[in-house]
């Protein structure tokens, strides 16, 4: 598998975009992002999009010189039109608008519609702690396809709905909850189907509701649980939520729309630590907490405790110095890409 | 069982209050916010704990007279001190204050700190929904005991940590959310212990780490486990958030406390929906949302697809006309105190 330095692969994909028309600004927030999901070992948000993204453009569904628009506002909260921008661009955006009134009146909120895909939603948050604020962030995809069903039933009337969190931290990286208030997320079926693997009991259900461990009868019409096994009505809970606040505050709506436009409504919501501690004691206490819960005694099997965010900051620093792995297939893609754009490109351990 | 008019029996449960030295209106609100409980089904929460509440004012540990503080404050957050008061009427006025700033700035956030036991979230949050705001409130028990372990732990580091978020609908009653970020809550397992039964795999350690489904094993020395079973790692991570907003931001610390004295450490965010979407829109697509997950075709087994509180409001609608049962045990030391403190007694079916 190539291996890629993080700055030579961002680079190349900025060039790609930039070759698209995209400004050279917006470009770099983009490849920023998708790599950045390389880095933290979220492959699945990487550079593996960007054949995916180019298309989008080519069929108008991206518009790259989309303006981000503020449709209403107050004090403390703001309403963003995307024009159906890159939603990297358009969030990132938004995220500066709406810390500049959190700075000013303590907190403030924010709901972005009408923009392509925004990614992780942890790399946002993540600046945002390292701003010294608290990020509280939730995306559905729009109107698009749906893959978990709500406790009790048996078909997809949800997406897997992401609610992230990120807070400050002293001398750790901050804390960082990204999650799928689904019981899986879609991209791991997909690679258990794709090595004839069996999925572990009670994360989704055949067509017929019954449940299932094979990701083959997901993928023939199955669904996904809500996170939380038994107790899944508190997943399906957070999930209904998480719909209601970058579904319907947004106006997108649910369900599935005719079109199918990739449209990823969200919500952010974010906090100025310093207005209820000092930001630097509030820092140490979140470290302090963090030493605390890492000198838990181990339960039987378990190598340590981590906290949210820790895995994926582990990652990031070790990426960032061996390179990224890329799969043959996406580097032929991504290469072939930038051949035909007229964009250099990085060499390749 | 007997089983009394809910009017009744708050004005029973004020009464005791009132002689126990509470303002009348301070009296009602803690008295209105059991009784809920009890009509909600959540009996745990419920006129059961007037008894402890006594012992607690007799004891000094909580203060009649309290006065809400304001102790720091900007145009869209404050910080209260509750003065070691009751934590239903602390949080009923914290959250009267923010509602004010919310409707002027769009939203608002707080922390309250040093206050007795505040009861179930969904109480004040269903309120604020009911008033056209979206509500989200974390709460803590301070430095009280710990019951849940952190993912990959065995011993108890964290609260049951719950997390609240409740949304304005139109003809339904407000979506509730109402969890613990824990598996199942120590009020279960103590009922499983008496009533001599098991518990479900997946919920529970036993002193040395081992899953167990004995609650036996769980008070002798045990940990609940985070929510998600397998994903446990997400109901971890919830919880490690909902230590952070209610016992970091607010200054109070995490762990176990030598005075063990109860410090209900909260978080509040309220968002005036106006500010984004006519509320009378954003309330008709909600109960749409409600009827497209009701509609949901069932699982095998399932009898129908609930949205989160409306079990709740069910509960509610029927305990308000029949009345609500009451344990004998709890029914005895009620009147016990009331007789002793000569309020009158309310009668029982």
């Amino acid at each position: 598998m190539p291996v890629v330095g993080h700055s030579a692969l961002q680079q190349m994909v900025a060039g790609i975009y930039a070759a698209k028309g995209l400004a050279a600004p917006d470009a770099s927030v983009v490849s920023r992002h998708q790599v950045e999901a390389n880095l933290v070992g979220h492959d699945s948000h990487g550079v593996l999009l960007t054949a995916q993204y180019v298309r989008q453009i080519d069929a108008g569904e991206i518009n790259v010189t989309a303006e981000l628009e503020i449709e209403a506002e107050s004090r403390g909260t703001a309403v963003f039109g995307g024009n159906w921008g890159f939603g990297y661009v358009m969030t990132e955006k938004a995220m500066a608008v709406l810390a500049d009134k959190a700075r000013e009146v303590g907190m403030a909120s924010g709901v972005i519609r009408y923009q392509g895909h925004m990614g992780r939603l942890g790399g946002y948050a993540d600046a945002a702690a390292r701003a010294g604020l608290i990020a509280l962030m939730t995306a559905d995809s729009g109107r698009g396809p749906k893959a978990v069903a709500p406790f009790g039933g048996r078909t997809s009337r949800l997406g897997t709905n992401p609610i992230c969190i990120a807070v400050p931290a002293g001398a750790y990286p901050p804390v960082v909850l990204d999650m799928a208030t689904s019981s899986v997320a879609v991209g791991k079926l997909a690679l258990a189907r794709a090595r004839g693997e069996q999925v572990a009991e009670g994360l989704i259900l055949d067509k017929g509701g019954n449940p299932t461990t094979s990701p083959v009868d997901y993928f023939a019409g199955g669904t996904i649980l809500p996170l939380g096994g038994a107790q899944g009505y508190k997943g399906f809970g957070l999930s209904f939520i998480v719909e209601i606040l970058s579904g319907l505050l947004t106006g997108l709506g649910y369900g599935v729309a005719a079109d199918g436009r990739h449209n990823d409504g969200s919500f952010i919501a974010l906090f100025d630590v310093r207005q209820f501690r000092a930001l630097a004691d509030f820092r140490r206490d979140v470290d302090e907490l963090i030493d605390y819960i890492h000198a838990s005694p181990l339960a039987p099997g378990a190598a340590e405790v981590l906290y949210p965010g820790e895995l994926e900051a582990r990652t990031l620093a070790s990426r960032r110095e061996a390179g990224i792995p890329v799969e043959e297939a996406t580097w032929a893609v991504l290469t072939g890409l930038a051949e035909g754009l007229g964009v250099p490109l990085p060499s390749a351990r």
